[in-house]
């Protein structure tokens, strides 16, 4: 059965999902890389950018699984690029080039309407002005048997949490602590939405814990 | 030398350190006790209250790492007990019977004064009304060349990393969802404040953390 699963997240120790001041010189926000060395270094990650070797391990596992069975992707307007406010017009085209990597459609949440994007590699990005519940309802229909991705940033992801619309969770802890920046956790109450952590593994990089409904509800 | 640590302190995967509404019935707060699984089991903890058996692995050293070369610690007031406001008497003598775990002297921060108190074992509370830093400085007379240990709750460790006292830190993430409860991290910018994430093992029940400030500074 389709589920809608939030995937590969990192977050710093005092939970932070990316760093301040995120800009176009800086899309993951000030010291933000630092949460992602642990993905940066995988076969998988660096495949997808055209670089040979990389890690095999447990990390790139869940790079891996990241990508597996996802029919559609749902991410926020400030994870699509650094644009803010009405589109000036079509150019800005995603931070990943002409073949991004998500390889579905990708429902953009966004307060200003713009014409559909399709990209090279089977990338499509809708614009999707009505809320969370249309984008959802818009990427399951695509998606059909397959999953649905809420692929970020913070304040979807906790949009979506919030909302109880979310079946799974990968988070990557990443050992640092970045201080400052997108918080993942402020006034969301998980134990309360009937979540529990069901797995953790560590490896050099990071401690993945996997998250999900507590069973019978 | 002396340091000043924080030592096996437990949090939830979002942060928390403690659960909501703490009480006389509940001092760990509602579902606290399940931040703390992970030492309750092992050896050195259970010899601390009579018990025999319990693990040998990676927890229990940390939980016997936490008693080594303390020369005295510093509580908070709600870490003492649950009296809040003036002490109506002093019937009140903390949570852990006649023969306390800390086998030093013991300096409670509280805005009341109150006589000290020893108990069996080599703990005497002295109760510190005149703030952090003249607690810290007569638990570092008191100790010694031994170390000083901000013993909780996270409203006291809270006030010491922000005030930059702490040399190193040691916590246990358990992989648990609180949902609500006393967070370790709002406001606290660690990496500002030149610490870092130094070291990372995970055991079944905890993912343990080396915090300390940053080489050269």
């Amino acid at each position: 059965m389709s589920k809608v699963k939030v995937l590969a997240v990192a977050v710093s120790i005092d939970g932070f999902g990316a760093g301040p001041q995120q800009s176009l010189e800086a899309p993951l926000g000030l010291g933000g890389e630092k949460l992602h060395e642990w993905m940066f270094q995988t076969r998988t990650f660096r495949r997808m950018f055209g670089e040979a070797g990389g890690s095999e391990g447990i990390d790139d596992q869940f790079v891996k699984q990241s990508f597996d069975n996802i029919g559609a992707w749902i991410i926020g307007r400030n994870m699509f690029g650094p644009v803010r406010g009405p589109w000036p017009d079509e150019s800005w085209k995603g931070w990943w080039g002409d073949n991004p990597p998500f390889h579905a459609p990708v429902f953009v949440l966004t307060h200003y309407p713009r014409e559909s994007l399709t990209m090279a590699g089977n990338t499509t990005f809708h614009f999707v002005t009505e809320g969370i519940h249309d984008a959802l309802a818009r990427a399951k229909q695509s998606a059909g048997d397959k999953d649905v991705r809420i692929g970020g940033g913070m304040a979807t992801i906790r949009q979506y949490l919030l909302a109880g619309l979310v079946d799974e969770m990968h988070l990557a802890l990443s050992p640092v602590l970045l201080g400052r920046g997108e918080a993942l956790w402020t006034g969301i109450d998980l134990d309360a939405a009937g979540y529990e952590c069901t797995a953790h593994v560590a490896t050099e990089k990071a401690v993945h814990l996997l998250i999900s409904r507590r069973r019978g509800r």
